[in-house]
């Protein structure tokens, strides 16, 4: 069963979240229409919103606050992929160019500020104060995160504790505020509420080690967007870091060179693929997100049975596979 | 007598939102504390925070909500100037070296975002819903305004009234958001913050043209910034506007080039230099900046006399001639 299949019961809870984002980006203004009919076409697998909205109807139902909190958080979403894109030089979104490609860097970044600005606005209409405080601290946690990966590019020393701090406040921290805002909507207790944050947490922690493997081995065709960047900006992700363990310590210092090394990429990236099969990276990049996902299941676990809560955990047991064959 | 001096009265209120950020910016992450070490070198005038202490002031009194929504203001503030440093390629910001020149492009647009997401948490954290609500609508229109200004870049048939509604956008409405939020926050009636956020557009659209004459015309020692980024940039305002106007329609061809061409930035700037003495438009553009600034002080005027109110108009006053001899 793959992801949209797994998502048919909430299909149209999730096309009117569409709709709200829709509505939240209308404008009078033939520029910002046309950046905005640009970043539509990005549309992805809304996993933040479906994320809120199971959590929601797992605690109790979903309610019309849920529906324009599922746009803030995709909004949110959205602002970093335009800036993501232009700081990663990164040419396909979505099997769409990018928006700087078409766009130029100035205005993807400005056009990135005002979709974050925008997610505050509509953030502030929904007269929630716990949850703009949730959506703030989620994406300050968002920025540091990115910060913190930045400031450790080409460090071939950087430890495995150490990337998953930075992934998990990059973007585990924003999936864990999807569920937390669902639950806490419906009226969840503290305790059930801090239990979904840490599903959350577990699958975006899961999501992004898949997402990293693929980032280093995965087909841009199928992904459907660029792919090399962390190689060609200098970041260690979870394959590079369990590849150069498990090489033996005489070629260390040539594989340490395949990533820090600033020249031809294509045969660095080649290289690295080739060693990452040979080592079998690929099986352990897996296995650790299968055990992030286990934490997640882990995490729902006291709660008594719920088609929603059966959703959620079938999502998480899915995030291990999303890398492809 | 210079604006430090018509400020010396708000000395120690303007000291306490400077301790307030400090705070608001400490962060355990040594990546962090070094990004915000930098900015803060930036220091400058606290215009906004200035104007948001004195409206309070002028409706009742300065509370401690008030020092929290200035930090956020100026926090929003600086996120822009980290983001504009970048897009402008400007490389001198209050005589210290732009954060890019640095750390980089990638680290600058991520601190900006860090910055403007730290912003929002501190408002959502002063428990004022209709704060974060100005706050929010403020920052969209600022970012709208950036949008718009790049969108018509080396459009030389840009007219004055699209040029002032850019500069409002991008400046005077968080200005008058400033006005609003200190009038607001003390509790003026509606008719009284309406009055005072006119107050803040018409300063903050003086305060662009005053500015926007610098960036062509004036000195980047006396500055302490970068200049000439908007001819770099494309980017039309009231100078060349009205110099446009006013040269002979037989030369225009030629002085359009001057400002549409790509390259000989150096000798096309002394030379619009030139054109701007020979044709007077110093003189225009610092009448028209006095225009805004005495219909900021005539939103004023309906109050009963107070010592901030008096303070607020001479800070107007003061806009037109800020740009130097």
């Amino acid at each position: 069963m793959d992801l949209s299949e797994l998502l048919a019961p909430i299909a149209s809870d999730l096309e009117r979240v569409e709709a709200r984002i829709r509505g939240d980006l209308e404008s009078e203004y033939p520029v910002l229409a046309r950046l905005v009919e640009h970043v539509s076409r990005f549309r992805g697998k809304r996993l933040r919103p479906a994320l809120l909205l199971l959590s929601a109807s797992a605690c109790g139902g979903v309610r019309d606050l849920h529906y324009g909190l599922a746009a803030v958080l995709e909004l949110i979403h959205t602002a970093t992929l335009v800036h993501d894109d232009v700081l990663d030089e990164a040419t396909l979104r979505r099997n769409v160019e990018s928006l700087h490609v078409r766009w130029g860097n100035e205005m993807s970044v400005l056009f990135g500020d005002y979709l974050f600005a925008r997610a505050f606005r509509v953030a502030a209409t929904l007269g929630d104060q716990r949850s703009i405080d949730l959506l703030a601290a989620a994406s300050e946690s968002l920025c540091l995160g990115e910060i913190l990966q930045t400031s450790e590019r080409w460090n071939a020393a950087l430890s495995e504790a150490q990337y998953l701090e930075i992934i998990e406040k990059k973007t585990a921290v924003l999936f864990g505020a999807a569920c937390r805002l669902g639950a806490e909507g419906a009226g969840a207790t503290p305790e059930r509420a801090a239990a979904f944050e840490r599903f959350g947490l577990g699958f975006g922690l899961a999501f992004q080690i898949v997402d990293d493997y693929v980032d280093l081995a995965g087909d841009e065709a199928a992904a459907g967007k660029s792919l090399g960047s962390d190689l060609l900006k200098g970041k260690l992700t979870l394959p590079l870091i369990r590849l150069l363990a498990a090489v033996p310590a005489e070629r260390r210092a040539a594989v340490t060179e395949l990533f820090t090394a600033g020249e031809r990429r294509q045969e660095r990236l080649a290289e690295i693929r080739r060693l990452l099969a040979e080592l079998g990276i690929r099986d352990i990049a897996v296995a650790r997100a299968a055990e992030f996902a286990a934490r997640a299941q882990a995490a729902l676990a006291p709660l008594p049975p719920a088609p929603a809560l059966d959703l959620l955990r079938r999502l998480a047991a899915l995030v291990p596979t999303l890398g492809g064959a």
